[in-house]
């Protein structure tokens, strides 16, 4: 579901591209898991995609994006984006201490894959990494305003106190709905001049500068969007609705699709 | 992961049995998908559970057992129990008011189970139903004593003020785990009179009866333990020492397991 958030950001930026949407809400969380089970679900996913002629295919998921978009793709696959370097490069060109801080999923702690993006921009950077598991649930609850995620964001960014972090990076596709009280917590714990990166805009401009570069930008409005998702209830409806908020009307509806093991 | 609260009560009550426990961590939580998911992912751990040659089935899961045990058994399988109507006999037969709620997650509230199950007892019993899809997270994250759970705690159990409940049934296997937290909010919203089931160790205690009676009993020590997992990591086996506190040592080492989608 957090993919919504980097969807809307596309659609937005690029809104004469018909998008594909695929949400493995079977299986999801993938955050906690391991990174064998993500990988072979990511391959899954990319197995679809091909079978649907998408002229590129962005990886709407911090945890999969870390495992590396070689470990799933082949080389006669669309150019893939993942969305660890674009919120990478946006974080450089804002910190102003080289402070750097990561919200993210366990898994995508795990894999080092934003300190490593990081250090390849700026050998001198510091990053600080703090696993978040709580912030998924609390997104798809929409407890966006309530007193526990206020102190949940506490617990965690308490970790960051004295660090010198000027710049905090959303390193889940989840996390920019709770964007506000994240960044409240963070101006109270660490200070007014911190800034917090949500990486779907950054995001769409890399892929809209992508395809233009290779000469693949749509000049006209093609069909419609459509929206798969591999387990389809009344509470996936409710909570796409919560991350499409703001977005084009009408808010998706998901079609089922079964994919393999 | 849940479910080793049962595994542990069943391995207390009959410690000469034998368990086979497969965790499907690959793709939990089942809680929050709709009911021909949790039916499909139930199948396919049954086909498991046959290739086993167990002579017992035990349904750790209230998710699952809410959907029916006939929507995933054949004819020819060994004895197959579910955790609900153990909970809901439990309840009937502790509570004075005739007032009973149940603390599950939304899967299982949504197919009223426990209201059936309840009412099939007792045709006057009031049931009183809140859906608590932070407690797994909470459990698992083994925030036990932490301020955040209490404050979910508190926001769950407040919409039962005023109802007259006596009992509060724990409906979801890693309810247990918060037990204490859940008590003492119950004790101070609700009345010190408010008793909270866990179903566990009912569970076993039918099991054992059940297996008493088809003379099935092992009179001496079987073979060890083994412990299946679809997702094995780090985490999982963190979260699995969490749930097996106080049980028989070593600790549960999960072996792998792929199952078919």
């Amino acid at each position: 579901m957090g993919g919504l958030t980097v969807a809307l950001a596309l659609n937005q930026r690029l809104p004469n591209e018909q998008l594909v949407y695929l949400g493995d809400t079977a299986r999801v969380p993938y955050g906690t898991k391991s990174p064998d089970t993500v990988v072979k679900y990511a391959r899954r996913n990319m197995q679809f995609m091909r079978t649907h002629q998408v002229k590129a295919v962005v990886v709407a998921c911090n945890t999969v994006s870390a495992q590396g978009v070689k470990t799933f793709t082949q080389k006669e696959d669309p150019p893939v984006f993942g969305v660890i370097e674009p919120g990478a490069r946006m974080a450089n060109a804002v910190s102003t201490s080289g402070k750097v801080a990561i919200l993210a999923t366990p898994g995508t702690i795990r894999s080092n894959a934003y300190p490593i993006a990081l250090r390849a921009l700026n050998p001198s950077i510091d990053v600080f990494q703090v696993a978040c598991p709580l912030f998924v649930p609390l997104a798809e609850e929409g407890w966006m305003d309530h007193e526990v995620t206020n102190l949940v964001a506490e617990t965690y960014l308490s970790e960051l106190i004295g660090t010198g972090v000027d710049t905090i990076i959303l390193g889940c596709t989840h996390y920019p709905l709770l964007e506000s009280v994240i960044t409240i917590v963070a101006e109270r714990l660490l200070g007014h001049h911190v800034k917090v990166i949500n990486s779907a805009t950054v995001v769409a401009e890399t892929v809209d500068k992508a395809l233009a570069q290779l000469n693949l930008r749509s000049s006209h409005t093609c069909g419609a969007h459509t929206f798969y998702a591999t387990d389809v209830s009344h509470r996936s409806q409710v909570v796409a609705d919560r991350f499409w908020q703001g977005g084009q009307r009408p808010a998706p509806v998901f079609e089922h699709v079964d994919l393999p093991n």
